[in-house]
């Protein structure tokens, strides 16, 4: 139940599983390379710190103003995975005739990888090898390996700590990069006893990084430790016999958060004097037995389906930044595609699963987009408008690292889908304070470009030359996405300036007014913004009786080519997709998601069953969408459907590019697809509701909400029984009726058959 | 009258000036560098051959399908130009205090450019330079220059052949090169003698040049030659006293139309072997005599537009291509803007010309479309069409050329346009012949494209996602100018299957068969192209009264920003530029011009109001349009005004480029101002159409038409006066009357006030 295993060594899969395995924290990634290293095939032998970046130069076929000229790109750290296996001299490795019981799994529950096989020598003698991973949840910038031999014989191992390091590419694909880099560079290393150091560099944006291994041996038997330099690595070699337990002790600091990141990881060594992989591992299973029993989402009469829940949330965990210098990856710490890029994919795919199971978490995500917020004013005026902030589409650091600006920079949404997820964080934790202090500055300060990039004609607002969720279609008029999404962003805006300039708290109001005037806004352009709001051009089809993407969506000819050759983006020139009605991914359904009081219940599942038919899901964005508004509909089989594609996307890998990194906004879908799919959990008027239904699939589920003071347990099976686990009281609606929820008392409602 | 003259040496215009002298026959041009160098300032020393291209890597930021991966680049072929003087070993330069009487012009009359000043020596001696040059009009691989010095004291020319030549870049303007390349290399060189040879070679093409550079000398005293080759140049040196004159005489070829480049080369010039640059200047004279004769227009009454309009048909004469390999550049063989590559605006703005002037040499131009049909064939399933040809935005071999997409593929008229000038020339000149062997199959071809990129709906033909002539909007939904254009060529498709499948003329039928069969063209297929063309939606807006550019144009703002950042494109990213009411160039009145068949004239007018508001002539192919359309709608003063916006462009450098070469479509657009503007000829159902009228600063003007068998004079003063110089008799339509004229009899027809 609580591992995912996979016994059966593949070199087919190395790459996949690579990512699968990957070990992680949210502040540093290593990917399931092999310790003793692989006899063939690929490998994508990466770590990585989350939020550290370098820059490249971005050369374009024909530039234009607001081109981006160079771009951050997340680097390779030094390596600190490898650890070769000499048994009597004769390397250890898997080689099809010469080994028995492969086994791999990671443990949800204490948090580790584990491998192990028996490996037979040319001399037939058997050696027992295990290979033990874990990135501690508790200690950010600690990860360690336990390797352990048994063999009756000489046992060497040869630990390496190498600083030659360069990222992936891959030129055949837009959607990696396609040149290999070596963006850090190693500035000092050394050794002394059973510890080694590597000092890197990059080589734009000067940033350092350091790694510190300590080796701790644990052996019955005499053993030898020798240290070896040879040029950017270190080699540390340890032999002894009969049996062999090394523990790598990796320590990860970077200049970003640290002034002497060397220094620092020295002090943190210090710190963990007395933990060795043993001690660490059970530090992190009772992390982690807090997390489950926290926020562990249960599924009932279905165990595969368990398995692979636990899977998305336990990569959640090992891919979420922890901190405002970080946030989340499309690939998370997992793998190279998309360079390290954070996306809309964290407010829209992954922030909403914080928020409910871990708002500090959800919180420091949102702290990190107020970090970069300087940058995204600087954008506004790259672009030409006067004022605002517009966010970046693709960044590391804050600046926009976009080659292509009609699916990006076009994408204009980013603006209000960062303030959506403040506004949502307000509503969960009635978190004032961060209000007043980031998040209104957030809001208006995106609700601004609206006002600049849209026009009132006959009465209404529209916005021109956006491009929608929907890349298959790009830079079009009122993009019915985008024009919902800014039509919240500025009704927030209205409401929250007009909340705030009437607030009875002294200090609250005193640090409204200090923002106010710093970033110089008046009523009169609240005035607009609310106008501009109520105005918004929301298309709707007379004829079709649904919701148009954009003016001339609906006018355009049904795809009638080839429909096999998938990804469409990878044989087809933009401009033959953007001529179709073929979407890559849910647009007009996903607005339904976030803002259904704008639209009309009978429209939106018209709509849903429109689009539906023109949907070719290639972006990993879009079963998962399509899975919780199927729930909307009571479409409870398509529902599960699109479960089963969401859950398969990476452990299947349907879309063949897991080996890039798991695919984070599908893994926080997935999560979704519970507890905004099945269980119907939104937010409606401030208020939450639920609306549970079962698939027919199983036999229930479980899941916690946490919301302001409180925490509640929701289990949906015959019935639907409610606890409040932390708080005193609570309102929810459930199906649309309003129950009150207090403390030691179950709440039971029967689940219903239309509801 | 017939010269241009800029007798004041200013460093400051030194790179615009280099174009305006460029001397250029349409195979090869020479820009007006100074062969004794210069002291100071900038050059761009290149000389061109027409059709010429090496490849290029073509880098995009972010790739996607169809963006191409390399690019045809015109390279620089060796240098003739220098010729450095020596006075008693004192170099002559042009500096400030040290010379007198700097002339310099360009002959009309015998196509010479001309440069002579009064050199004043360190030791105050005064020697006379003159430099001559010409590229001939009759023996196109032939240029020479002619130097002649008169000093009392020792003269020392060292004449230079150059082989190291780059590529000129400009990394801050994306309508230049970023980057300097030498593209022609040094394969062979030698001397013997009088005579030089550099045989260059292409890296990627593989193409190669020959230059063949015969030096004769006229002294009446004794004189020394001495050829010496340093690495890739061979410098010839001669020495003479008091008085010496030298012609270089040049051979170009290359392996586009030469097996043996040098083999020719050294073939040319034993035919010219009693040739020197006097007997060249006599051919040319006659030649130029001719020219003027039966195609030079006249302007009465005012010097300096006379002036101005002889430059404009005379730089047509050196930079229109002269054969099926070459085409026009949009800086023709002036300079290096645009890469040397070939547009629309040959077919709209330069063959409307030369169809009325040089009917063969307008057929060349469309020869050469047809030797790139394959190309664009090609280019048509790279799009992902599945037949027909869409041909290149930009181009020198047949490949597309463009690195950005919204405005260059996305510019599907050029289909239309290329149709477009292959139905004018069977209009004109009734070639039934050149038709049914080519004509036709460019014009099916291209025809087959807009069924594929259109569709019906609503009972009207749409086109989506395509850019029209204004690049200030892109990717939009039925662009007025492109449905107009697509209209057309889906008509005459129509129309010329019809006519020639029931032609009388056995040869014809049976070429006419063999091309259908060739291009598997069905009835089926011309019935939907007939079919889309009646239902071609052209959108009117009732509000306006206007013709609509596309479908949400007319919703859009009108520009509120900064209007004297210009271009626009150099200040504003492309998406602010598109989101506004705002023009780069003509569009709806473009159509207006080249279709006003399909059009009401009132609403016509209307629409040029409009949009005549929200221009930027940001495109140098803006002025002319306008003030063509200008006469149109009677606002002789406005015609007037775009008319000296026009002759200014180059010669007064209104768009500070000039140095990148002349703007050939412009210089087109001037001569049509005249044609089509003042004396408003059309084509109308096959029958011309003139509409004369006088713009109040001239007397009067007059032009010649090449119509099938016909020349017709036209003389518009207080009088029409039209007679028939070659020819037995044709039918005319004068203000909307016909009129047959025949042979030795004026027809005289009073100016209309109202026309």
């Amino acid at each position: 139940m609580y591992k995912y295993e996979d016994n059966n060594y593949d070199p087919s899969f190395q790459l996949k599983n690579e990512s699968i395995f990957m070990v992680g924290n949210g502040y540093v990634g290593i990917r399931g390379a092999f310790e003793e290293g692989y006899p063939t095939g690929d490998s994508i032998r990466g770590s990585y710190i989350n939020g550290l970046y370098d820059r490249v130069e971005m050369v374009h076929a024909e530039s234009a103003v607001g081109f981006p000229e160079e771009y951050d790109k997340q680097p390779k750290i030094a390596d600190t995975q490898t650890c070769m296996v000499f048994l009597d001299g004769e390397p250890a490795q898997l080689v099809n005739t010469k080994y028995e019981n492969y086994k791999r799994y990671v443990d949800y529950s204490n948090g580790e990888t584990v491998r192990s096989y028996e490996f037979i020598t040319r001399s037939n003698k058997r050696a027992y090898l295990t290979f033990r991973r874990l990135a501690s949840f508790v200690y950010y910038n600690v990860a360690s390996y336990r390797i352990e031999i048994t063999y009756d014989g000489e046992i060497e191992l040869l630990s390496v700590l190498d600083g030659d390091v360069r990222t992936y590419a891959n030129p055949n694909d837009p959607r990696t990069s396609n040149e290999q880099k070596q963006l850090l560079k190693v500035k000092d290393l050394g050794e002394n006893l059973d510890t080694t150091f590597l000092l890197m560099e990059t080589g734009r944006t000067n940033l350092s990084q350091a790694t510190l291994v300590k080796h701790i041996i644990i052996s019955e038997n005499e053993y030898t430790l020798e240290n070896s330099i040879k040029d950017t690595k270190i080699e540390t070699k340890i032999t002894s016999n009969l049996h062999l337990v090394l523990d790598k002790v990796c320590v990860f600091t970077d200049s970003l958060r640290y002034t002497e990141p060397l220094r620092s990881a020295y002090e943190t060594l210090e710190h963990l004097a007395y933990e060795n992989y043993e001690t660490l591992l059970e530090i992190q299973k009772n992390y982690l037995n807090d997390f489950w029993t926290n926020s562990g989402i249960e599924i009932y009469g279905n165990d595969n389906d368990q398995k692979s829940i636990r899977f998305m949330q336990y990569q959640l965990l090992q891919n979420v930044g922890i901190d405002s210098y970080s946030n989340v990856s499309a690939k998370g710490l997992s793998g190279e595609g998309y360079e390290g890029h954070y996306f809309w994919d964290t407010e829209i795919y992954i922030f909403p699963v914080l928020v409910v199971n871990q708002p500090q978490r959800a919180k420091s995500l949102l702290e990190y987009r107020y970090n970069i917020l300087d940058s995204a004013r600087k954008r506004s005026l790259e672009l030409g408008h006067t004022k605002g902030a517009a966010y970046p589409w693709r960044t590391i650091s804050g600046i926009e690292c976009s080659g292509y600006f009609p699916a990006s920079t076009a994408q204009y949404h980013i603006n209000a889908d960062i303030a959506y997820a403040f506004y949502m964080y307000y509503q969960y934790t009635n978190d004032i304070l961060f209000m007043v202090e980031k998040g209104l500055e957030v809001i208006f300060e995106t609700a601004r470009i609206w006002i600049q990039i849209g026009n009132f004609f006959n009465g209404e607002f529209h916005i021109h030359e956006v491009t929608g969720p929907d890349e298959y279609t790009a830079i079009v008029s009122d993009n019915y996405f985008t024009n919902m999404m800014a039509k919240f962003n500025l009704e927030i805006a209205y409401k929250l300036y007009n909340y705030f300039s009437k607030i009875e708290d002294e200090v609250i109001l005193e640090k409204f007014r200090v923002l106010v005037d710093k970033i110089n806004l008046s009523e009169e352009e609240i005035e607009i913004m609310k106008k501009a709001s109520d105005n918004m051009l929301l298309l709707y089809d007379s004829n079709l009786d649904i919701y148009a993407q954009d003016s001339t969506f609906l006018s355009k000819p049904m795809w009638n080519l080839d429909f096999d050759k998938r990804p469409l983006l990878l044989y087809y020139h933009p401009l033959t997709i953007y001529r179709y009605q073929i979407l890559k991914q849910a647009d007009v359904v996903l607005a339904h998601l976030l803002l259904e009081e704008y639209a009309d219940l009978k429209k939106m599942e018209n709509s849903y069953n429109y689009y539906e038919e023109i949907t070719t899901h290639d972006s990993s964005l879009s079963y998962c969408i399509y899975g919780i508004m199927a729930c909307r509909y009571k479409f409870l089989d398509k529902a599960y459907y699109y479960f089963i594609q969401s859950i398969s996307l990476d452990l299947h890998d349907t879309h063949q590019n897991t080996k890039d990194g798991l695919h984070l906004a599908n893994i926080g879908g997935t999560v979704l697809s519970i507890i905004q799919g099945f269980a119907g959990l939104r937010l409606q008027n401030d208020k939450l509701i639920i609306r549970p239904s079962v698939p027919e699939q199983w036999e229930g589920y479980s899941f916690k909400i946490n919301f302001r003071d409180c925490v509640l347990d929701v289990k949906v099976e015959e019935e639907i029984i409610i606890r409040l686990i932390v708080g005193d009281k609570m309102n929810l609606l459930v199906y649309d009726k309003e129950y009150k929820v207090v403390k030691d008392k179950e709440l039971r409602i029967p689940l219903a058959e239309d509801f």
